[in-house]
């Protein structure tokens, strides 16, 4: 039977022009769900990842807006994803197990709380660069880097927009994925590696330590994939293709695309930096390392095998 | 192999002197856990669950303050406990594993998001009587309960203190307690039904819906006890033997007690209501449907095998 990860892009959870209520969150995830369908009736034994963005930033927000209304502790950026995965696995969780009754579809679906290994010496802990919470102004953002030692970027949007920025390391192990492939190798549907995981790392001591960071979601899904020796690999996102040039002259969509021709096309940075080129290398590592198919699409595409970029070795 | 469930009061994460830091919440975990390491090491294979009233408490805090400052959109109770089962559930993993490494125990610890099932029409539905989240005064109490048909009712320790007040039903199924019992008979340490599980229900279409309430945390371990055929159900609390007349006078140490006896004990409402009796009443449940002992005590008294209450049939 094959076995492929799905990973679920924040629009496939809570769309930029929305409010966040929960019951946006519940419409847009059985609308992907329901496209996912398709994959379990083509007999693939599936893990579905997820991403976390708009939730942990809204979680993270609660917890500035808790402290300076309750003085309720704040919690730190691991604890902050952990509940994300905990509220966002368990919406999930519900509305598949509604979808997979209404296809007359007999599977357990469970969701597991991740954490993923990162290395504390890894650059990224060096440079942090991923924005993460509310937009302070100058005055509020020096106070907390001075109180919490957090540091800040500017917003190169707003005239006085400042925000927290947090590394994001390189995941190097998924680490209860050989719980996930026992999950998974006996036909759950699993649901993991929430928001990139919970990031942790190993000190000296060998214990497991608390690291202040994100991780991307693409790229714990593809490592999770290798650990698991999944076949496939679905990154589901926001455009039925990968483009080249995208939205400008010269765009072309790709429908196949070999490992060789997907690096030439990055070294020339023809991907959009932070939004398509990460998920192409994602895709890239599962396939040098094992996989044999990884598929950037969007979700409704599912319901046309064959349809969607194929990246292929 | 024997087969226990242990459940974890909310003293054992977080103490009411204590302010809620993640440092305090840390420590309190690891001593815990250092204690169930007897258990461990004595050969029993165990599902650890745990409450989460003080963390779900501060969650809704949260969630108030985010409305009122930023305006998020709240999330609704279910959420807010699963958000709970991710972050404790974490907490609890990541100091497990630590634990584990410092006695040389090679075993996996596995936290899973659990939904427990309730009947819509469980009497509780119609009498809520579990305070949650924020103390409002009457006006406050009074708009909330026209805007979001909270239901409410007065702090009999307080002037003008009114809290939300949610239905607490009976668990009927703990959703995923067939993946538990597969990951527990293979070794591994399972986390799972935090705060007594997110409550959800099956509607007539046999969809499954959240439901607005909390479950009790000791009810529900009970039923997964029941449910995976555990031998041993250990409820650890802040007192180190069940007493009657608790700090009365007659006050009396219970060593062993037989079902027939507890029952005794309670129709007399010898254990305090609401604390104690609850208690009880989970474990002679646990007890007459196929477990063998039942023990309630102190985590620090794990190390003495046979000490604390013990219930038997």
């Amino acid at each position: 039977m094959k076995k492929a990860i799905v990973a679920l892009g924040g629009n496939a959870l809570l769309r930029g022009d929305q409010l966040g209520t929960i019951e946006e969150q519940e419409q847009n995830s059985k609308d992907t769900l329901e496209n996912i369908v398709y994959l379990i009736k083509a007999g693939y034994n599936i893990v579905i990842t997820h991403g976390n963005g708009p939730q942990v930033g809204n979680i993270l927000m609660r917890n500035d807006a808790g402290e300076e209304m309750y003085k309720i502790a704040q919690m730190p950026l691991d604890i902050c994803v952990a509940d994300s995965q905990g509220g966002i696995g368990y919406m999930l969780e519900r509305m598949l197990r509604n979808v997979l009754k209404e296809n007359n579809i007999e599977k357990e679906v469970v969701t597991l709380v991740t954490p993923v290994e990162v290395d504390i010496n890894d650059e990224a802990f060096k440079n942090p660069t991923k924005r993460v919470g509310k937009i302070y102004n100058k005055a509020q953002a020096d106070k907390l880097s001075n109180e919490k030692k957090w540091i800040f970027k500017s917003d190169p949007k707003l005239p006085d927009g400042w925000r927290r920025v947090v590394p994001s390391p390189q995941p190097i192990k998924v680490m209860n994925y050989p719980v996930i492939d026992q999950l998974v190798e006996a036909g759950n549907i699993v649901i993991a590696v929430g928001g990139g995981g919970v990031p942790v790392y190993i000190d000296e001591k060998k214990h497991v330590r608390p690291a202040e960071a994100v991780i991307d979601k693409d790229r714990a899904s593809s490592v999770l994939g290798i650990e698991i020796k999944a076949d496939e690999f679905y990154i589901l996102t926001d455009v039925p293709y990968v483009f080249i040039n995208f939205k400008q002259p010269g765009e072309k969509k790709l429908e196949t695309l070999t490992v060789k021709e997907a690096k030439e096309y990055l070294k020339q940075g023809m991907f959009g930096e932070g939004s398509m080129a990460p998920k192409v290398e994602a895709c890239i590592k599962f396939l040098e390392n094992g996989g044999k198919k990884a598929i950037i699409t969007e979700a409704r595409e599912l319901s046309k095998p064959g349809s969607g970029t194929q990246i292929i070795i």
